[in-house]
């Protein structure tokens, strides 16, 4: 599983705080804690600072690169902000990301073409979110058509099909997974991503829900997240999940886990 | 979901004492709980009362169906015990189980033929326990052409594919669950059933294991368990898993466990 910690999102009040003041000891916190806990990406994202956005995003992860060699995962829709991010980012960061939306798209396919870059891509366009698995099918085919065409192997490719609220639709979920399952089978060697919340939105008790839910994607083959990586059920639902879909030999990771207390919180 | 409660069976300790001590008001204690926690059938099993299993398997079904309406689930692989018990039975019994094992299998098959009881159908025949996805679906065929060739309706047979230990071979699970999933798309109307220990025999924290097993067999379309209805992470976790499979319209069922208080134990 490539985990993206998703901590260091200025959505969240004490990453805008820590940004406000500059307070770079705790953003260099949050990055170890990340990094430490198994994520393969810090998501870096500073997208409420509307015109310092730029400047925020570098600030940051200057500091990360500071203390961990996790790359980032550079998290805005603004092509500007991701070029200004890769001039300072050291190693090979992931882009959050690319979508079907036609400026969005055309203005960041040349950043990133022919880099070796690794490309989330959302099953999203000028017609909106996707409802159906077929729509998000739709846009993936044409998300893997153009970023190959443009010299990103299909390996460094990313899709997020995109999860929509259980509580607005009772099919959202279903057709989520459905995606999953259709893109990994259709497309050998891509990798699928998402983040877990907007599933629950609506509802009570929804890390509970947002943890079956990785489960139930896990199962229909995703491979990566946009998660907390120190949420301790979450990390335990993730390990268990591999082993039980065959990605685990000899049980070793989940023996490992357990010799690490990861299931301590269950005491 | 279709919850068979698992506990009065001898192989647990407080019940193989109850049976011996003739505790009738702890086998109704038993019954009264798991019927209200929302089985829709009581397993009974007396197995390791060699010569005794009749007598027994007759009174705890006595007992139990003195206190609840709810319907037995017979386990036994005796086709005598079976007749005896539903001698005494009231309402639909489940029978558990049939195989393909001959023996089990000619002698059992007039005891069910042509009437509406429900039938857990095990995936095993004389050659063994199935290993993989394939395995499965040819033991599965025969059972049901077997099973409706006598008279039963595909929507009364409940297949089990037979759970193994994933700490013996990382492939069990993978088979386990694509057996399900290939079962339910190609058997319309037919059901699945398992219990989920076996899975996780030899691993530490086997209940986690369990539930999260069973979110991932529910992902491939199993629609009954053959569980403890008192354990409230499982209970959580299968609501939970339906609510997010589709199968819980307006999330209606997810927000009366919520208001009843099943996802307290989180608290």
């Amino acid at each position: 599983m490539i985990i993206v910690g998703e901590l260091i999102n200025a959505s969240r009040k004490p990453i805008a705080e820590a940004i406000r003041n500059q307070d770079s000891e705790y953003v260099k916190k949050i990055a170890r804690e990340e990094s430490e806990a198994g994520a393969g990406y810090i998501d870096v994202n500073a997208g409420i600072f509307v015109g310092q956005e730029t400047e925020y995003v570098k600030w940051l992860i200057t500091n990360i690169q500071s203390v961990v060699d996790t790359p980032c995962s550079i998290d805005s829709p603004d092509p500007q902000v991701i070029t200004a991010a890769l001039s300072v980012h050291r190693g090979t960061a992931m882009i959050n990301s690319i979508s079907l939306e036609k400026e969005r798209y055309d203005r960041l396919m040349p950043v990133i073409a022919h880099t070796d870059l690794k490309v989330i891509a959302l099953c999203m366009s000028d017609d909106g979110m996707p409802e159906t698995a077929d729509d998000r099918l739709r846009n993936a085919d044409k998300l893997v058509t153009g970023l190959t065409r443009n010299g990103i192997p299909v390996g460094n490719i990313f899709i997020d099909p995109l999860v929509q609220p259980v509580a607005t639709n009772t099919t959202y979920a279903v057709e989520f997974l459905d995606a999953v399952e259709r893109i990994m089978t259709g497309y050998p060697g891509i990798h699928t991503i998402c983040g877990l919340s907007n599933v629950s939105y609506g509802l009570p008790v929804r890390k509970f829900i947002n943890h079956i839910f990785a489960v139930l994607a896990i199962g229909k083959g995703l491979d990566a997240l946009i998660v907390n990586p120190l949420d301790a059920m979450m990390n335990a639902s993730l390990t268990t999940a591999e082993t039980l879909t065959g990605r685990d030999d000899f049980c070793a990771d989940y023996l490992q886990a357990y010799r690490k207390g990861k299931f301590e919180f269950l005491n």
